[in-house]
């Protein structure tokens, strides 16, 4: 048995980065117990996942009370985000429904080991400010940012550079004329990561690049200018840091979402898991490296300006992008559509300097409802 | 004006590794002070150097006392490794030659910025024996080495497997009979590294690599077979450490001694420091990996059979590797008969365990005179 016991609160259990994370714990059962799980409408597997880790507290989406089997007691999920016995709030939540619980979370000084980049694209500035006064820690889950995390380890100077590595996805070197004719399916083969769909898309449009740029701004207080990005398919380097000095870091691995995910539980121990997969190295033939195609994948540009243009413009650019990517999966609008309609929301938005939480919020709901009638219009 | 002025003594400073020091010190006026300077045989270098630094204490071989311009004192080398107000000794001494000065600088517990590997290599056990009752720290200058320390920054727990890259030298894919052909002009001209006479052959035959092992066997207390080499033609990434989750952390840079050394003189800190190469990671096209050639290069295995074997064994290797390399310099024998000179004089061994440094020396000595009548046999 482990000395302490780390309590976890989980939202977004039955999710891809969610599951991941219940299976860390069961290769550790004495180091953790799930005092709270959150899940969405996955009902089946979120019953299973309640009668074999038997938390305290339960949410799910929709629902006033917890499944029938389940002696957990059922809270809201703005109160599963801030319980106060928890050691570790882990939000695993996909898309733009992460912001609101992480920035309570946030407010009441939680540690936090944090998979939803969207929360703090939309509200990185407000998330930042409010946890250096109430003093929550957010721990990275991202592969790319938990690599920065792990290089930076034991330096004490500022890095000079971010260099965050991107297996630029599917659909790489593709023109423009076959990338208007890829599906939903193509787009959701990621060649090296198993991941939910949102962020599976968002992979192949290059818009997870820009989301990941506007996370590491916000979580290692870098500047724009010092964070670049380079197309690496091979998915073994996971980010690089450089040092004043010029040396880099770089943190490898098998690309598994289990390894960051267990990084972030056991921090700052590490600890040996069998049924984790690990890097052969007899089988490293090479690594390629190749800049990021900015004009085939307008994505990723379309991020790095709503942020240098702030306020609620990455809020906008996150929430178009969240339709934009639904309206694909589901067949409505074509690839090369996505940065089209967003491209379309952000330059009629309307910035809030300084935004709060709520108007984050309206932002994002607003953005949906422009959303929804830039497709019903004539352009489509 | 620096807090505090590091005191340095240079042992080895009109050497390749001697001179780069001092260009770095050339770069922090205002951190370093030369204290101390040795040198061998390059006294016109020596000389403009102890203009430039004015070093209180000069020692060169076979010279009694300084030259004329210089008002330093005139010390024994071996003194000169124990300077009482030194605050970093940096051994630069190619070859055996520095075993003595690096063994006496350990037994003052003084703190040690350790360039020559054979050192280690011929009396490890000693040494690493001797720093624990004196309180000496080792500190690591090869890129190698000094990468795999500057991986294990931060991390508190023991590392999986150290992972040495090689180059591969000038000669990677060659047959034996290319290799019987090959002259020493074309052994010195090593692709990425612009080093010393001995360690540039030494990289050729892959011996370097060998010792390098050993070294890093005693630098962090690792076990032969949880030490890995692979080949690394572009020579930008140093080495990797895998820790027990399996995440391999790996240093990269542009491949220029000065890095390594430079930071060794400032650690913990990292300095910009303008003259020195940085990696453009634009022209980061693509990292090539391979096994190491162990048939094609003997040495290797060479050197990993006798560090198995223990005792004097080690110190035997260095000693013949030395004056095989002494002969293939003066083109008295062939490139392929290093490793069969070496082989020769492992195989006759009389090894003394538990060694003590008059041992250790006696050995090296002992060798040199069996390799000379093996040289003037009929063999050759």
């Amino acid at each position: 048995m482990a000395d302490t016991v780390k309590k976890l609160v989980i939202l977004g259990s039955t999710g891809s980065i969610g599951c991941q994370v219940l299976d860390i714990i069961r290769s550790f059962p004495d180091r953790y117990r799930v005092l709270g799980m959150a899940a969405g409408n996955n009902s089946d597997l979120f019953s299973r996942q309640l009668d074999e880790f038997k938390p305290e507290y339960v949410y799910q989406l929709n629902k006033k009370s917890p499944c029938q089997k389940s002696n957990a007691r059922y809270i809201a999920l703005d109160d599963m985000a801030k319980l106060p016995e928890a050691d570790l709030v882990f939000i695993a939540l996909s898309g733009n429904a992460g912001i609101y619980p992480t920035f309570t979370a946030v407010t009441h000084g939680k540690t936090i080991a944090l998979a939803n980049k969207e929360s703090l694209v939309a509200a990185g500035d407000l998330i930042k400010t409010t946890s250096i006064h109430s003093g929550a820690r957010l721990l990275p889950v991202d592969s790319e940012h938990s690599a920065i995390w792990q290089c930076m380890a034991g330096e004490s100077g500022r890095p000079q550079r971010l260099i965050l590595t991107a297996s630029g996805g599917p659909f790489r070197h593709y023109t423009q004329k076959q990338l208007e004719k890829v599906t939903p399916e193509q787009a959701l083969n990621h060649p090296s990561w198993k991941m939910g769909r949102k962020v599976t898309i968002d992979s192949a449009t290059l818009m997870n690049k820009g989301l990941e740029i506007i996370e590491a701004h916000w979580l290692f207080d870098m500047p724009l200018n010092r964070i670049s990005v380079i197309i690496h398919p091979q998915s073994i380097i996971h980010s690089m840091v450089e040092f004043a000095d010029g040396t880099i870091k770089a943190q490898l691995g098998y690309p598994d979402m289990r390894l960051p995910i267990q990084y972030v539980l056991t921090y700052p121990d590490r600890l040996a898991n069998n049924s984790l997969p690990r890097l052969d190295l007899n089988n490293l033939y090479s690594m390629v490296f190749e800049p990021p195609e900015f004009d085939t994948f307008p994505c990723l540009n379309l991020a790095i300006q709503a942020m240098q243009k702030g306020g609620t413009y990455p809020a906008a650019l996150s929430a178009a992008d969240e339709f934009a990517v639904k309206l694909f999966l589901e067949k409505r609008i074509c690839f090369t559509d996505i940065p089209v309609l967003i491209e379309g929301i952000l330059s009629r938005h309307k910035s809030i300097s300084k935004p709060t939480i709520e108007d984050i919020l309206v932002v994002a709901d607003q953005v949906k409802q422009q959303c929804k009638q830039i497709y019903k219009g004539d352009n489509w």
